[in-house]
């Protein structure tokens, strides 16, 4: 896991596989009512059908895109300049900010003196910006306000998928194409638990949203390079990646390497929660690079600077690792302020105690000084800050159970009360919040955290690590967890934090990332059909379509990991010919459950048997001119 | 895939992997009321904790165990011999069946008879039984007669875990092992959805569940090998995994060392699914080697038997197989007789047909004829045949929905009615059933299909593939379908078919059939978490005990795969000394929450604070006595 090389800034390169377009995938961009507003979908080609299944033309569909401009062939890609400020001018516009002459924050400061660092350290030409005293330049202050910022259009467009431009192409090719339209078009009613969903969503209703506290839009006014996105139930369900060294291991390069790859497989927003060696430069690194808000958990880097002791915390350090980072431009920040001194004997009966790191350092701090949390107590200070950056709330469950056996227990559920009346107090601010939650939890007990969640923190966006739905699993935890991701994720919860599969055993790597997202997209995306959200099942049917006409390049692409499928594919039948054959390894080439299907149907169509009263007068003789037919399958018609 | 070398049974050899045994483990048997019902565990054992933890010993858990005789070293494993025919004392006790002089298929004797086959063939010393003339030997019978049979009672004692043998030995350590027996046996509360959850699992409740068609135990006259199961959801969730060939590869030694590796992961039933060469050669060699039951789809061998021809099928050719399979010792046949003419064109607008292999058989079949399926109409004909031999009904859902557009509609439903009238004529016979079901399914619509099948299958078990709960995951499909296992399995399905990684892809290797496992295992798991089943969470509480006291060798046995487990942990911190550090590498040496939990702990419960009153009332001169100690973490005391 270590780096052989030590880290130079000059060498920073990006990884060749972030570049590369997903295969038959372009990025295009649905433009809003601005030129600037430019939103990215990735577009995947389709083959047209088999002439035998209709030779019909099937249109390229549009996919949510986390990748940023990475996939854009247009885009040149230097990590030494970091990515395109592309909400640069939407924030300078509002004249709320005021351009900082350097980092105000002293840690900050100190580093950027540090002539040792000079060769490790992003060059910024940029200076950080601050909201101008007595201004608030969160999204929810401006929803609230009733303004539609470039923002919440960005997202509007962007939820929607653009789906309408999909359906009009096929709709276009005629009446054929019409009926398919209404076919793959069509969804299963959800079952939604209370979540607005199949309203059209519009820049007003993401203003709602976002002013009422049901969603929030994670972005720091320091993190220009965004592509914005929204976190709210009444949206498409999104996922975060975690990332970070530790003392352990891994560069600077590696961190960002794993950003890349994580939003090029769905990475909705990325948490670096390093808290190993050069911790702030390693943040600039990412929070430059990165398309997708990054969040933190600022207690591990305050926790460093006070060399590792708990009880040496104090409220000063942890204000200056906030205003650091948040001119850094982290756009939410996980905070326990639920940690409280009273809850923590609480735990003391737990089968696994605090697992959560945050939560341990609190309780650590609190015994320590036998005080209440300065984090706790100093929750309007710290509003102030997050007001002053638009940084989002992510109030961290540093009581979450770490196993089965402490699940839904009094801390956990003390802590959660306290989080929503925290949230009370962020709003009060017009400070966009979101609640974390567990952990390990059995299904049956799942719904009572999002039914609790829901009431004491009045619909602020939950946002959940798995739960995973069993301990015995150990290698296997983004599967444990998908389940119970998949299922909270229906419930209502708006982001699912993922799981890899060196939970509990290790640092992840390349392909662990991946693994995990691959899995919370699945859970992220049966949520989301599950809850009956517009849209989602076009994806579903469009690739369904593509596996009974055997276009098996396109069931690839279509999928969550098109290099996966058909590599596996490739393992039983390689050659190229085979990506256009009739049947797959399953049942070989002699039968095929798919090919009889097809000749089922083009037999009923062909012979009117389609109608059901035909078919039960018994209509001897068609049988018999099927079998002198030769009973073959794909007649050219 | 395709086997470099010609399969000779001289050369049949028992794959390395399969008969060592799991690190740490070991195989108990528990005999029961006679010496020759021995029912296999594996026995993990465990290393004492830490002495900073309490020091205690932790006794070794016991755990379900389905790798059979290959992991026992007393025993002397040789495939060519077979697994010693554990049942036959019991079969031939009841003398209700004959040794036929052979084979009495048609095929089979064919089969037996072709000189060029004796070089693959398994030479099995030993001829087939049959019941006697006007006998019925199934399980239901003698259960409804009130006979508890040895099968019965071993699986009493298997579904009991011997986890009282477990708690017996921690009690037994004093008034610390006492108290930790209770913590350890905790479990939430189930939500069972009407399962019989909580009941003690004696003989008689075997017996009674049987008897009501509630649960199955699929065990065939001819395949006395088998370590005796049940499937019902009264019962631990268990899981099935496809094997089989096909026209396009692998071998008999291919697929024998697949289902040596299925069950040494956990595979509770294993279906040979070989559509390819030698599918009779191939079936003898696995239930010869399998001590868990084996199912087939008789329908691909009949389909073969007519050179792929659907509409050349016919009863007899069909019957013919019945009998040649029952005669090897296959424990239950996946019947598709739901497939009726009139639901055919109900598929005609499905977005993808009909996507059983056997529902696509047999609706080609519909058609051709323009006749009611023969199996259909010879379903009395059938019970005559599974009666004579113990064969369990697994009754096929052709008309299952191949993808999300498809779920829960016309043809599905039908066919499940259909199958629920069946399940009736079956148990007029006595005959045992299970009922299949689907398929692709979105999360929302998953509970209508347990619900429907309970009602009209009246409660016979459901053994369902998957679902899975969303299309566009093509190389993830045992975690789509895993998800959706996990909730059917909670809601009450009986046994879970798996889905590995390859689906839709290409046929399984040994890496997708242990992915498939695996998953399934925790689907299952976390389903007899959800309802409650007793004795469930043991396994979770005790490897959390372990994960809590960082007795890494022993979270890692206590998992479902402790060889991934370790590689992972591993690949951070490869070193020895590295089990049995105080940390991991996801925080490192210098912090960790575990640690800090431990300490809140120790500190609380010395100093006293554990009292909550002590704690509120501000007990200031404790935090500056803690500092003042150092904050040490793992005093000794």
């Amino acid at each position: 896991m270590n780096s052989p090389h030590p880290f130079v800034a000059a060498d920073a390169q990006v990884d060749n596989a972030a570049i590369q377009a997903l295969p038959c995938s372009r990025k295009v961009y649905e433009i809003g009512s601005r030129p600037d507003i430019r939103v990215p979908f990735r577009e995947i080609s389709q083959d047209d059908t088999p002439t035998s299944f209709g030779g019909e033309k099937n249109p390229p569909l549009t996919v949510y895109d986390t990748s940023g401009p990475y996939t854009d062939p247009e885009v040149q890609i230097d990590l030494r300049q970091g990515l395109a400020p592309m909400r640069s001018a939407w924030i300078e516009e509002r004249q709320d900010t005021e351009v900082l002459p350097g980092p105000s924050s002293q840690y900050g400061q100190e580093r950027l003196a540090n002539p040792e660092l000079q060769a490790l350290r992003f060059q910024l030409n940029r200076q950080p910006r601050r909201a101008k005293s007595g201004k608030n330049v969160t999204q929810m202050h401006y929803a609230r306000q009733g303004i539609i910022t470039p923002e919440m259009e960005f997202i509007a467009i962007r939820e929607n998928l653009r789906l309408n431009h999909y359906l009009e192409s096929l709709r276009a090719s005629g009446p054929q194409g019409e009926q398919l339209a209404k076919r793959l078009s069509r969804q299963h009613p959800g079952q939604s638990y209370g979540a607005r969903v199949g309203q059209a969503i519009t820049p007003e209703f993401v203003r709602d949203e976002v002013a009422s506290g049901r969603a929030i839009i994670p972005a720091n006014i320091n993190h220009p390079e965004i592509e914005p996105m929204i976190i709210g139930r009444n949206f498409l369900v999104k996922i975060n990646a975690n990332i970070g060294n530790s003392a352990l291991g891994s560069s600077i390069n590696e961190e960002v390497e794993k950003m890349t790859w994580a939003i090029r497989w769905g990475g909705d927003t990325v948490m670096d929660l390093s808290t190993g060696k050069h911790i702030h430069e390693t943040r600039e690194w990412i929070i430059r690079n990165s398309p997708v808000p990054i969040g933190t958990v600022p207690l591990y880097q305050a926790l460093e600077k006070v060399g590792g002791k708990a009880q040496d915390l104090t409220w000063e350090i942890f204000r200056d690792t906030l205003i650091e980072q948040a001119e850094q431009g982290v756009d939410y920040f996980t905070i326990h302020a639920g940690v409280r001194l009273p809850f923590v004997p609480m735990t003391a009966d737990r089968l696994t105690g605090i697992v959560s790191r945050g939560g341990s350092i609190m309780a650590k701090w609190c015994l320590a000084h036998h005080k209440e949390s300065f984090i706790y107590e100093h929750f309007e200070d710290i509003c102030e800050i997050m007001k002053a950056y638009d940084v989002s709330f992510s109030l961290g469950d540093g009581l979450r159970p770490g196993s089965i056996y402490d699940a839904n227990d009094e801390a956990q559920f003390a802590e959660l009360k306290t989080l929503g009346e925290l949230t009370q107090v962020a709003w009060k601010h017009d400070v966009q919040v979101m609640v974390e939650g567990p952990g390990h939890v059995p299904m049956q007990m799942i719904k009572e955290n999002m039914d609790l969640q829901l009431e004491h923190c009045k619909e602020a966006p939950f946002y959940t690590l798995g739960p995973l739905t069993t301990d015995i699993a150990p290698g296997y935890d983004h599967i444990t967890s998908g389940i119970g991701a998949a299922l909270i994720g229906w419930y209502g919860t708006a982001m699912l934090c993922y799981v890899t599969p060196k939970e509990h055993l290790g640092l992840p790597n390349k392909k662990d990332v991946k693994d995990g997202i691959i899995t919370y997209k699945i859970a992220a995306h049966a949520a989301d059909l599950a809850k009956g959200h517009p849209g989602a099942a076009i994806r579903d049917n469009v690739l369904s379509k593509a596996r009974f006409e055997f276009r098996w390049d396109d069931q690839f692409n279509l999928g969550l990991d098109p290099d996966t499928a058909k590599a596996f594919h490739d393992e039983t039948l390689p050659k190229d010919s085979m990506k256009v054959a009739h049947f797959c390894s399953m049942c070989g080439p002699h039968f095929c459950s798919m090919k009889i299907t097809q000749d089922v149907r083009e037999y009923a169509a062909k012979k009117g048997l389609s109608e059901r009263e035909a078919l039960e007068k018994g209509m001897q003789e068609k049988s018999i001119e099927f079998i002198r037919d030769g009973a073959q399958l794909y007649q050219k018609s």
